[in-house]
């Protein structure tokens, strides 16, 4: 995406029309983002550029490529406004593989999972897979790592002094998902981060769940410019108002946009300006099954939302709210050519898809064999942790028998846990998960060779009523998180994991029911999406066979980690009070037996 | 307008009410203009920034100040998307207290001027004297100086590798007024400041008047993002659907609006989201009798659009144009307490002025004495040429007695110059002018020290009858310009400029007839702003008396040095023909008395 003196000299030739288009597009008509007009207008293209739209005749030479776009409108390419794209477990690769031929063309994306397990030499390998795919990723630098509050274990550590130096590159557009409560906190990697980015004159993005009043104020005063998590339409509103950029989410674990979209259809249309789109956390199936931001288009239409206005929102109100509104987000002269062809705006199918110029897909399909590259050393999966005993898993006390009140993380949906108190048996110094409790035993193990740490509490939720579940992509530090009804599976599992270079593993009675391998950086694959999204299911399949009812339980699980999660979470340091951002001792009470 | 970890904390505890509000502003009707909103809402500011709209109660403590707003709307602080406010010769401090009080607190400059007169460490001294006034500069790096083809003489080359320097410094904003013609000459300064501007993420201004089709295209795929300079709305719809920003122009010399906005208000009212407003070139006087951007809300009011939306034009939009909407544009937490107290969004006259959240104006006036740096002598006016004779100003030919025929830049408005030829007297080697057939010698000097340059042409249309006019300010190169009747009379005046330290000059008969002494880097003045209209009066005056009866006499004369400007320019290196880009010699034939 960078310019130089030379390519500059072709583009200002060719849109001039001294040197022939590579590929002219005609007989279409243009969804002109800009002026919130369509009409019937021609596009040439040189190389990766538009240089031309409407009459475009004086732009075809012998060689140029003609592309017949008759009774299809020509859309500019969608824009996932914040998605972690490695939680959908595909490698940039497959994930393009999967997204590009629904349209969307760029990402913006902090590639935070890719940091946190390998850190900035991982994140270059994976900046020239995005140069050799055809999806572009905006990056922002992630505020810091790891997220977690008290400060768990990752490779490495993004701090004020990494963002003096990585904002300076030309990758970075903005720094990454600014957590509220880092602001709020006044962390100084936060506001150092924040204080490049003022330098840099780059956008800080953010990430306020439920922030409003004072609490919006104060982060606001920090200088956020947008915002990817509203839970409902007031909220929207009150951010507007108050000057943000609303980028709303819908994910595949939550779904936003039926009620955020009120802002626009019942309080002020004027909103829509500034409203953008995003998906946050997709699956495979998801994509597979309903598609991407296309989809995002579709329901908005759906709610109400004109066409060209919805088209607007996945395309230059994204590019505008994180300023790359002079590379993508509009069909027009010196922007990159991302253009899809769509059935019509109202009903919004994609039929084919152009990325930096190249026709890359059509019929939901990209039309040429793309290959994943060669990984280094760097982004290998080795857990570099030692393997376990069925005892690591067991939480010993100081008693020999009796019962322990316990604080068991109670899972309500994806993104709340809330406290269950039960009482559990101790048996021969140890606290017994207790499967008629739905109470079950949870770890986090460091797995960069950095400390070793191992964590162990109780979850409620899952309904396992045997065996264990483990993964090693489990956002945002990606360390081993396991959970299960039996120590000795859970050890099994973890195990399995180690020795095969992380993935996802379901097990019980002492055998591995499903295994997904994740080779990159044991976060990633380079399956296709329909396989992952088959191997997703058979994972899922397998835990509820083993009596798990929710609709996702390993992403459940994997959540578990993330600490802005109210009330509780789990990380390698261990057990952790969202709301008063420390670790506790599940423990609550012992009690001996008479 | 820097933030670090120290004032962010500050701001963080301001936004979240635990420290008190500096200024309160109770009572108010707020232009929400990111919400497209108006209502009543109270703000509150700590320091220079706003920290909270809406209910404000729980900000106020017992050192808080309260500015009742009973009966007003609250408006963001305008801002001028495109100015060089040295061409009104008031210095910043005076141009400050000029346009402030009308309630321009935000201009977008390359301060140019200062930079072809005194380098970068002028331009240094300038940064620190607007950081001293209520006024707020955005400065754009001008794209190359000198702006001339063939290249002319300035006192500093701004090229590709000052702007690889100065894209890093936090004041810049951009590349500045990037002329069409330079890129489609494929210009490598021109291009390597773009390149620069693409690795920095910065957005690159432009200059294109009558770019169409093509020549539009060309331009547009080097990356430029505005334009503030369109002849008629036509060439204002071709630009906006191509996916330009519109910085709608109404200068003191060309009333563009009227014409320009008919794209909003007859073609599609959609086009006002990316249309915003500048004033390019001013004279004190015009602020002093029309206002400044708030007198284009006015005008664009007249013309038809909305109140809220002419609003927006000369604020968020603008801020959203040049990318600084992170800093001013809106009243809402985070951003710059730049706040207009206003009677109405219909009739729009400003009441009072808060700048940086102190309230700097009212009725009209600064509320306090700002006060003029002490001049380096970076910034100082010696004009480093030698004195001039009468013969310097005779066009000396190689013929003794006889006709010449000579090539006349003929003045049309203030920016066109058309050929004209005349059949003027051989005397004594000599080519007189002929004020009867108002044909006037023009005459400029280097006065950088560089090279002594002198350059000898013909002018017509300013139908002076005698005597002769000199200025020291004349952009872009800010060389001596001087025109007359009489070659005494032309040495006078320069070397009265000479002996002075620049300024601006009407002499007739051996005498100084007026004198505006303009001793910042001898463009400028630290006098008030009436002060400087009143003189300019008695400058235009002097020149109407020696028969000029162009409405600028000097202005008009000041921009003959400028080559984008058709069809022909002097400047030091001589006369060239704009179109041809070329010196030419303005001697078309010789003819021998019989």
């Amino acid at each position: 995406m960078q310019k130089n003196i030379t390519n500059l000299k072709q583009l200002i030739r060719a849109g001039r029309g001294l040197i022939p288009a590579s590929t002219v597009i005609l007989n279409g008509t243009l969804v002109n983002v800009m002026s919130s007009e369509i009409y019937k207008a021609d596009v040439a293209i040189y190389e990766d550029t538009i240089v031309a739209i409407g009459d475009v005749q004086d732009y075809t030479g012998p060689e140029t490529k003609t592309i017949d776009a008759s009774g299809k409108y020509l859309v500019p390419g969608l824009i996932d406004g914040h998605i972690h794209s490695e939680c959908s477990k595909l490698s940039i690769t497959s994930f393009a593989k999967a997204v590009v031929p629904c349209g969307t063309t760029s990402i913006v994306s902090g590639l935070d999972e890719y940091i946190s397990v390998s850190g900035l030499e991982g994140l270059k390998e994976v900046f020239e897979e995005i140069n050799a795919s055809p999806l572009k990723v905006f990056w922002g630098a992630p505020y810091r790592t790891p997220y977690t509050f008290p400060q768990s274990t990752v490779a490495f550590n993004f701090n004020k002094e990494v963002h003096a130096k990585v904002q300076q590159w030309p990758e970075c557009f903005g720094v990454w998902e600014t957590v509220r409560e880092y602001v709020q906190e006044e962390d100084e990697e936060t506001l150092g981060a924040i204080e490049q980015a003022f330098k840099n004159r780059l956008p800080v993005f953010g990430c306020a769940p439920m922030a409003r009043g004072k609490d919006l104020n104060g982060y606001l005063c920090a200088g956020v410019r947008l915002d990817h998590e509203s839970y409902d339409h007031e909220e929207v509103v009150e951010k507007m108002r108050n000057g943000m950029h609303m980028v709303i989410r819908e994910s595949s674990v939550t779904h936003f946009l039926k009620e955020n979209i009120r802002a626009v259809t019942e309080v002020n249309p004027a909103f829509a300006r500034r409203v953008s789109f995003c998906t946050d956390d997709v699956t495979a199936t998801d994509v597979i099954e309903k598609g991407h931001v296309d989809n995002l288009v579709r329901l908005a239409i759906a709610e109400g939302v004109a066409p060209l206005t919805a088209i607007q929102m996945a395309t230059i109100n994204s590019a505008e709210a994180y300023r790359i509104d002079h590379l993508v987000g509009s069909i027009s002269p010196g922007k990159i050519a991302d253009i899809l062809l769509v059935d019509s705006p109202e009903t919004f199918h994609v039929n084919a898809v152009i990325s930096n110029g190249r026709l890359v897909a059509e019929n939901s399909k990209l039309n040429y064999k793309l290959f994943a590259p060669t990984r280094s050393s760097v982004l290998s999966s080795e857990l570099k942790c030692a393997k376990t005993t069925k005892s690591d898993f067991e939480y010993r006390v100081d008693l020999e028998n009796g019962q322990a009140k316990v604080l068991a993380m109670n899972v309500i949906g994806p993104f709340v846990r809330k406290r269950r108190d039960v009482i559990l048996e101790v048996e021969d110094f140890i606290v017994r998960p207790d499967i008629e409790q739905d109470v079950l035993m949870v770890s986090v193990l460091e797995r960069f060779g950095r400390n070793g740490n191992k964590s162990l509490a109780f979850c409620s939720g899952w309904k396992l009523k045997k065996g264990a579940m483990a993964s090693s992509a489990a956002p945002d530090d990606n360390n081993i998180i396991v959970m299960g009804a039996d120590a000795a599976d859970m050890s099994l599992a973890v195990n399995h994991l180690i020795e095969n270079g992380g993935g996802q593993v379901v097990v019980a009675d002492g055998k591995i029911i499903e295994f997904l391998s994740l080779p990159v950086g044991g976060i990633a694959s380079d399956l296709e999406p329909e396989e992952i999204a088959y191997r997703e299911t058979l994972l899922t399949k397998a835990a509820n066979q083993l009596g798990c009812d929710l609709p996702e339980p390993l992403m459940y699980m994997f959540f578990l980690p993330i600490t802005a999660i109210p009330d509780y979470a789990i990380t390698d340091v261990g057990p952790v009070d969202c709301i008063a951002l420390e670790t506790f001792d599940p423990i609550l009470e012992l009690v001996k037996d008479k």
